[in-house]
């Protein structure tokens, strides 16, 4: 489903292209993060107008609301959105362990209590391969049990290897079912959290597995920044070329600019969505808070560098004026702004990359947003 | 600023033409109300995309938040909203009465307590005026007094002539100051509450000040809709054909094609945004609650017979669950379609009076609608 096209001249930046039943995707992306469904306070008609390539959503959040079979009738989530560009669905693995108060982990799935209304399920690996072949998502994530931050040796070792055990019987039964509507691709997930010797135990385990794609999970979950990319300088050099690689939840803009310079392609995260919806603002200069008095006479446009639909027809003071009156179309105005900022940021990355000048786009880009990664 | 171009052959509806500073305006039309400078969780690029020819804003709102010092800097209301059609703005009598919990009405205007922060403050009605010339606004309301529901023959006959005597004031005002940015015009209100020779008084005086447009205000205010229709009985004889009358803060779809056929040509209410925020649709064939258990398979529109882009990308399965979900876009597209449900119903409207057949389709429309009107 990959296909490398080119290596960046002198970092590990790369330019590649996933074919999916639901139409190509040049890499590196970013995946703005629908969770039930729609981008939080966006439409998918404004995911359109500025071109994004794909949307994630939850397996978790979309099994239990509004269920399998709401789903099944619709036809998967595709019409159910009205999105027919790619998807890539999350496991719930990660929604299992953060949102749910109970849970309980068997070797054979994970029992947990639905944060909506309390009532219990089980997730096995098989289940969930299920539950995203009605989804009909392009590209599907295996259940895995994400370690959270801090975490013992010994809690580690354990998610690794039920991760892997996770992994091959997710495999197993992916290709046992068949395709249901159309082809879907099956990634793997490397756990280990701060680990190093885990982590590399979990790549090979997984890498050995012949997956689709090779996400690392269990980032961002609280631990320091330099841990995080830690874990790219153990990883990394253990993945294949031929295989899109996906830093899952990440991240702030310059962490994503950094990470596609050590070979990623793939990310996903709700902080522009989450952001907007708390009056937060990127800009090729940082981020800024909108409700700020300090903007209540400024009419300029979010970020002087943008030319999205919000920066070219609304000014800092409007925008700071709905955010101060509590008007929902502030929060969507910013929103549609951020995640903007991200898909149009990615578009700016790959043409760093093809141009072979990654390493001068990473350095001003962190310059100018006053980043302190370098 | 109003053309009578033709009258229908057997009712009382009519079609014009209103020219503004901002363009012309094709009548009879529906305003969506942009309370604090926006539609309730829409974008005024949404509201171009179904080409609403006007939006109506609240110059109490914007008075207090965000005051006119930003008003003022930011060139008026129409730069301040990235919107270039007209705008009406009303005068915020009828907030000072209905959202303030302290007023006091004096001889040269009112003095109330913000609803936002409690702070105090005294519109004449040579302030509002000044006020609607900083914010630019294409039509201007007069400070009026709106009668409550019920209220006395008393209380009704003192709002009269205050409203009259701040009409008065009101136009040498507008007169005397000359314009500001461009042409603004001063409409007229008539109260008179429930009491006929009070609207007749009313009407009588405020015809005779010579107003740009005339309003019949103090409807809506709680009483039966029989009530309502009687004031229009009453006052729609007396108005002159070559200005236009204003119904306002009418109403529900119904309402408005009976009015329409009583004579009236603009209206506004916050209802198909209000409604939207709380999950209530409008369909050609009444309204439904999309939160509705029965619509969780429903996979067809919200209106078959309804063209707007909600309509044609999404379903009712969708729309519930995005309500059901607590999804802001939820709302954010229910208020849009039933914005467009307005915006459109009027552009049918005008169609039938163009084409000489209103009484039919206001029979036909009440019918399928299944109003108790007729």
């Amino acid at each position: 489903m990959f296909k490398l096209i080119k290596k960046d001249k002198t970092t590990n930046a790369r330019r590649g292209v996933l074919t999916t039943a639901h139409g190509t995707i040049q890499s590196p992306f970013f995946m703005p993060v629908g969770t039930s469904g729609t981008v939080k306070s966006l439409l998918v008609e404004n995911l359109l107008t500025f071109d994004s390539q794909i949307v994630l959503s939850n397996t978790y959040h979309l099994f239990l609301r509004p269920g399998l079979e709401i789903m099944e009738d619709a036809g998967g989530l595709h019409p159910f959105m009205g999105w027919d560009r790619p998807i890539l669905t999350d496991s719930g693995g990660y929604q299992v362990f953060s949102l749910t108060k109970f849970r309980k982990i068997k070797d054979d799935g994970v029992e947990f209590k639905s944060h909506i209304d309390g009532s219990t399920h089980f997730f096995t690996p098989e289940k969930v391969v299920d539950i995203q072949r009605v989804l009909g998502s392009d590209i599907m994530m295996p259940l895995d049990v994400c370690a959270p931050y801090p975490c013992t040796h010994k809690e580690a070792l354990k998610s690794v290897e039920q991760t892997t055990l996770w992994a091959k019987r997710s495999k197993e039964h992916f290709i046992g079912k068949g395709h249901k509507r159309h082809k879907q691709h099956l990634f793997g997930i490397i756990q280990g959290a701060i680990f190093e010797e885990l982590r590399l135990r979990s790549a090979e385990e997984i890498l050995n597995i012949d997956m689709d794609g090779y996400a690392i999970g269990g980032v961002s979950v609280g631990e320091p920044v330099e841990e995080m990319f830690k874990t790219l300088d153990w990883v990394m050099p253990l993945m294949p070329a031929n295989k899109p690689r996906y830093f899952m939840g990440i991240g702030l803009p310059d962490q994503i600019v950094k990470a596609v310079g050590e070979g990623i392609d793939m990310f996903d995260t709700c902080i522009p969505t989450r952001y907007g919806r708390h009056g937060a603002a990127f800009t090729s200069e940082g981020k800024i808070i909108v409700r700020n008095q300090t903007f209540a006479h400024d009419f300029g446009p979010l970020d002087k560098n943008c030319d999205c639909m919000v920066c070219r027809n609304h000014t800092r003071a409007y925008l700071r004026h709905l955010v101060a009156a509590n008007e929902i179309s502030g929060l969507t105005l910013i929103s549609y702004h951020n995640v903007y900022f991200y898909v149009n940021l990615m578009r700016q990355i790959r043409q760093a990359i093809d141009e072979d000048r990654y390493e001068e786009f990473k350095k001003d880009f962190l310059k100018r947003y006053g980043s302190e990664l370098s």
